[in-house]
C-alpha cells in the first residue's frame, strides 16, 4: 500500500497552498497538482498593477518574496510536489478514486489516482448575455496572458476610448491603469450607483465624485445592450439603453462565477449560491474530496447564510486548512464577513459586513451613522478625509457592517471592523476599543468611535438626524423648513447649498441669535461634517425649539448635487 | 433648588470633554470648569510636531477642526460652560460639597459649590531624583508654553548636542524633531534596551537600528547620575555611570506620574499604581466625585489588574462616560489593553497587550512568533518591512499581545490586535479574520495571520525554532552545530553571519544536497525572514535528520551584531 496520494486540481492560490501545506505535514505523501494553464501560483490580484506599469515585469507576479520563480521545477525541487501544467482535468471518477486528465499540448491522456482530492478550480469573470462579447478588444482580465495582451495594446497607444461594463472591483482598479495610459474612460453601471453589492449610495457617491475628478465618466442606471464591431471584428462602440459610447477597448467587470463544471459532472453537491457546497472542514459532499478558494461558497458570519465572495486571501486560508485535513488533520474554517477593499486613483474603498441596504433586506431593524472626518489629528499636515458609514442593529447595538471610503486611511478602520464583526462586538465595544492613538495615525477619538457614538446618540434620543436621502426628498417636495447652516462665514464662502431655505447662523452665535429662528417650523441644522450640526440641535433643543434635527454626514457627506461656491 | 451644579477641575482633554458631553445631555446644568493654566482643550500630543515645525502654529493645537479657537469665550458661547483659566483648585471640601480655588493672577479666592465634581487633573512627566534637573536647558515638554520655548531655543541654532534621558514616548517623538533642527542626539536608557515597558528586545533592537541610521546615538544599560551646569546655570553635560555626555539641551522622558495631590488631600482612595482609584463608572471613593484621564488607573483587560497608561484617547473616552454619569446616565468603561503607538523618523512603533517579558512575569506560559515581512504584496512597489512579534498563551492559544515595528504599516495591525485582545480572540481566530486584502494594502496572507500560523506550527510540533537569544547563547558558548543558510547566493552576498559554523545550501538544492549534512549534529536553519528556514526544517525532518530547527525571525529579525556583507 503506497502512502497517501493527494491530487490537487487548480494551480493558482488555494491549490498550491494546499499542496505545500500537505507536504510540510506529511513528508511521504505523493502530491500531484494539475493546472490547465501554463503558469501556476501567480498573483492574479496584481494584474491591474502590472497593466498600469507599477509592477514592471509580469514575472514578478509569479515570484516568491526572495525572487525564486514559482514554477513546476520549483515545486519539484523545494517541495517534492509533481506539478503538471497545461493539463486539463476532464473527469473525476469518484468510485474508482481517479482523475482523468489531458495534456493540452500533446493530447496525451493521463489518469491520476487519489486517496484525497482537492478541487481548487477557481472562478471566472462573468460574461453578460449580449452580442459582441467575443470581439477583439473585449477583455475580462482573468489571466496573466490576457494582462500582457492588455498592457501591450494600451502601450501601443491605439486605445483612445475605453468602456468598463459594470462597476466591479477589477473595473475600478483598472480605471486607474487605463488613465495612466491616457485613455478616456466611461464606467457603465446598470444599478443606480456604483458597486451596489458593496456600498450604500452615500459612500458610492463619494467614490463617484473622486472618479469624476479623475475624468472618469460614470454612467449609472444604464444597461449595456450590445458590443458593436467595426469591419475587422474589433469592438468600436458599446450600445446602451441610453445611446452609444465609442470604445476601442471594453472591460467586462460584472462579477465572478465559480468554476464548478467538473464538480457538477461528478455529482458533488452545489450550494444555494451556485458555488460548491463544503462543510466547515472544507469537505464536499464526498468525504474524500475537499474544495476551497474561488469555487466554493462560505458562511457569512453575520447572517449565518451562505455567500459567494471570491478573494485571494480566503483562498490562501482555505489552502492551509485543506492541507491539514488531507493529511489527517482536523482544521475548520468559520467563515467570512464580506470584507472587500480596493484602491482606485488616490481613493481607498473599504467595506465589511452588511451594507444598510443588505441589512434591511435581511430583515434587520438598523440604525446608521454617516461621518466624514480627517483620518488623523486634524492639525497634522497630510491628514486626509474619510467617509465612515456604520450600520448596527437598532435594538441590541450589535455591529452589522461598515463602509469607509476616501483618500485617507480607510482599510485600517475596516480591518478593525472585520474583527469586531467576527467577534460579535456592539457599538458600545467599538466606542471604547483601545485603538492606537498618536497624531500621525488617528484623531484622539478614532473615526470609528465617533461613528459608534453617533449611533448611540441617535439611539438614546440625543441626536435626531435626517439622512441625505430624507433631506433630498424634503427639498424636492418643496417642503417648508429652516435649513440652518451653522458653519463659519469663511466656510460658507467656499461652498454652500444653493437653496432659498438656507439660513446662516454660525454655531458660536446661535445661543445669542436663536430668537431669529421660528419655533413653529422644522429646523434642519448642518455643518461641514455634522458635529456642529449635532451641537446646534442640542443647543436649540435646550432653548425649547420643539422640532430640530440635523443632516447626517453634513455637507461633505452629501451625495447629491446642489452645492455651489458661495459668494 | 438650582439645577445640577457640575464642577470640572482640569481643562485639557478629559475635563472639557466631560463638560461638553454633560451640556449636550443636560441643557439646564450649571457647568463650571477650572484650569490652572491659561490654555484649555489643547492637543498636548501634538507638541513634538509643533517643535519639529510640522505643525506651524501653536494655535493649531487649540483649534477645532473648523478652525475655531477653543478658549473660554468659545465654551461660553457655544456650550454655555463657564471656564475659569489661571484658576488653581486648592482644596475640595467633600462635606460641604465645594471646591476652593485661587486666581493665580489676582490672588482672588473663590468657592465653587458642586453637586457632582469631576477630577481631570492629568499627569506630569516624572523628574528623576538627580542633581541639576532645575537647570535651564532641561525640559519635559508637558505644556504648549514649554513647547514654544523649546522651539524658539532650537530655531536659534544654539543647541548642538541634546541628550534624551529615558527612551520614553515623548523622547522618541522628539528625537525626530531635534534632528530636523540639526541637533546631535544621544538617548540614554537605564535598562538593557529602549522602551522596556513597551517592547521586547527584538522589536527594540529593530527600532534602535533605525535610530542609528538616523545618527541617533543610543546608549543602553547606562544610568544618568547628574545634570551638570555651566557657570550661568545652563545645562552643559549629562553625567552617567559610563562618563559624561556634552549637552546644551536635555529632555527628561522617563515616564509620567498622575496628579493626585488634590484628591489625596481630600481623602479619596488611590489605587495600587498610585493613580486615583475609580470604579467602572469612573466614580471615585466619593460617589459624588468622578475622575478620568491621566490621573486615574484603568483595568487591564488581559490581566484583570489595575494599570496606569495615560493617553489622550483614553482621556476622551473617560470624558464622555463622566459626562453621562454626572447627568444621570449610567455609562461604564471596561478598560484598556495597553495599546501604544508612535512614529519616530520613518519608523512606526506599535504595541498592545502584554510583551513576552510582561506575560512571563504575570505567570503565563507563553508561545511567541517573530516574523519580519513586507507590509503588503511583495511585488508592489512601495512595500515596506515590518517586524511582527506575537505573544499567546501556550495551552489555550489565547492572544496576549503583539508588537509591530518598522517603516511599514504597523498601526493597522496593532488596531486589529487591540480589538482581538479585547474580545478574547485566539491564534485560530487571528489566522482566519477576514481582513481587507488588495495588493496595495496587505499580502494575501496578512502579517498577523502569518504570525498566528507560526505559533500554531510551533504548538503543533511542525515548526521547531530557536529564538535569537537562544542562538546567540549557543554561538557565544562555542557550541558545535550546523548553522544552515538556505538563502540564494545573491542574498548571501548582500549580508551574512560572520561565523565559521555557517553552511550555505540554497533551499532549492537542499533535497539534492542533504547528504552533505551530518545527521549527528544539531542543524539550525535560517533564511531572510524564516519562511524558507521553516521549509528547510520540514524538508530535513522528512529526510530523517533527527535534530533540526530554525532561527525565529531569520537574519532580518536578528537583533544582535555579527552580520556582515558577504563576499
Amino acid at each position: 500500500m503506497p502512502s497517501n496520494r493527494i491530487v490537487v486540481i487548480g494551480g493558482v492560490a488555494c491549490g498550491p497552498k494546499a499542496a505545500s501545506r500537505a507536504r510540510r505535514r506529511d513528508p511521504d505523501a505523493e502530491i500531484t497538482l494539475l493546472e490547465k494553464g501554463s503558469l501556476i501560483s501567480y498573483a492574479g490580484c496584481g494584474m491591474p498593477y502590472y497593466v498600469e506599469g507599477l509592477v514592471e515585469d509580469r514575472d514578478h507576479l509569479m515570484q516568491t518574496p526572495a525572487g525564486a520563480r514559482r514554477d513546476a521545477a520549483f515545486f519539484r525541487a523545494v517541495k517534492d510536489i509533481a506539478v503538471l501544467t497545461r493539463t486539463l482535468a476532464t473527469r473525476v471518477d469518484r468510485g474508482a478514486h481517479v482523475v482523468h486528465a489531458r495534456n493540452l499540448d500533446t493530447g496525451e491522456e493521463l489518469v491520476a489516482p487519489y486517496d484525497k482530492l482537492v478541487l481548487a478550480t477557481g472562478g471566472m469573470p462573468l460574461v453578460p448575455r449580449i452580442e459582441g462579447t467575443e470581439l477583439s478588444g473585449v477583455y475580462r482580465l482573468y489571466h496573466p496572458d490576457e494582462a500582457a495582451a492588455v498592457r501591450e495594446t494600451l502601450m501601443s497607444g491605439a486605445v483612445k476610448n475605453a468602456v468598463i461594463v459594470g462597476g466591479g472591483l477589477i473595473g475600478m482598479e483598472m480605471a486607474e491603469a487605463l488613465s495612466t495610459h491616457g485613455v478616456s474612460i466611461t464606467v457603465v453601471e446598470m444599478m443606480d450607483h456604483l458597486l451596489p453589492a458593496l456600498l450604500d449610495h452615500e459612500p458610492a457617491a463619494f467614490l463617484t465624485k473622486h472618479l469624476k475628478v479623475n475624468d472618469v465618466n460614470v454612467v449609472t442606471g444604464t444597461k449595456v445592450t450590445a458590443l458593436l464591431a467595426d469591419d475587422v471584428g474589433h469592438v468600436r462602440a458599446v450600445q446602451t439603453d441610453a445611446g452609444e459610447l465609442p470604445a476601442e477597448f471594453v472591460l467586462l467587470s460584472i462579477g465572478v462565477r465559480p468554476n464548478v463544471e467538473l464538480a457538477r459532472e461528478c455529482g458533488l453537491a452545489l450550494g444555494e449560491t451556485g458555488a460548491l457546497a463544503v462543510n466547515d472542514r472544507l469537505q464536499t459532499s464526498d468525504p474524500d474530496i475537499y474544495a476551497g478558494g474561488d469555487c466554493v461558497e462560505c458562511t457569512h458570519l453575520i447572517t449565518g447564510r451562505k455567500c459567494f465572495v471570491p478573494l485571494g486571501s480566503t483562498a490562501n486560508k482555505h489552502g492551509r486548512i485543506i492541507g491539514d485535513n488531507v493529511t489527517g488533520g482536523d482544521a475548520t474554517f468559520r467563515g467570512i464577513v464580506g470584507t472587500t477593499v480596493f484602491k482606485t486613483y488616490d481613493f481607498n474603498v473599504a467595506r465589511t459586513g452588511l451594507s444598510e441596504a443588505q441589512a434591511r433586506k435581511e430583515g434587520y431593524e438598523v440604525i446608521t451613522a454617516l461621518s466624514p472626518a480627517p483620518d488623523r489629528a486634524h492639525y497634522m499636515p497630510g491628514n486626509q478625509p474619510i467617509l465612515t458609514k456604520l450600520v448596527a442593529e437598532a435594538g441590541s447595538g450589535r455591529l452589522l457592517g461598515a463602509q469607509v471610503v476616501g483618500p485617507g486611511e480607510a482599510v485600517k478602520r475596516i480591518d478593525v471592523m472585520a474583527v469586531a464583526l467576527t467577534m460579535g462586538a456592539t457599538v458600545e465595544d467599538l466606542a471604547d476599543f483601545d485603538l492606537g492613538y498618536a497624531p500621525p495615525y488617528a484623531p484622539a477619538v478614532d473615526n470609528l468611535a465617533t461613528a459608534a457614538n453617533i449611533i448611540r446618540n441617535k439611539r438614546d434620543g440625543l441626536a435626531t438626524t435626517l439622512t441625505p436621502a430624507e433631506v433630498k426628498a424634503k427639498l424636492d417636495s418643496g417642503a417648508e423648513f429652516v435649513w440652518l447652516d451653522v458653519r463659519s462665514p469663511a466656510e460658507v464662502k467656499e461652498m454652500q447649498f444653493d437653496d432659498a431655505r438656507v439660513v446662516h447662523i454660525p454655531l458660536g452665535k446661535l445661543r445669542d441669535r436663536a430668537g431669529e429662528l421660528p419655533k413653529d417650523k422644522e429646523i434642519v441644522a448642518y455643518c461641514k461634517i455634522s458635529l456642529r450640526g449635532y451641537e446646534a440641535q442640542r443647543t436649540l433643543d435646550g432653548l425649547g425649539f420643539p422640532n430640530v434635527c440635523f443632516l447626517d454626514g453634513g455637507i461633505v457627506g452629501w451625495p447629491y448635487g446642489g452645492v455651489v461656491k458661495g459668494e
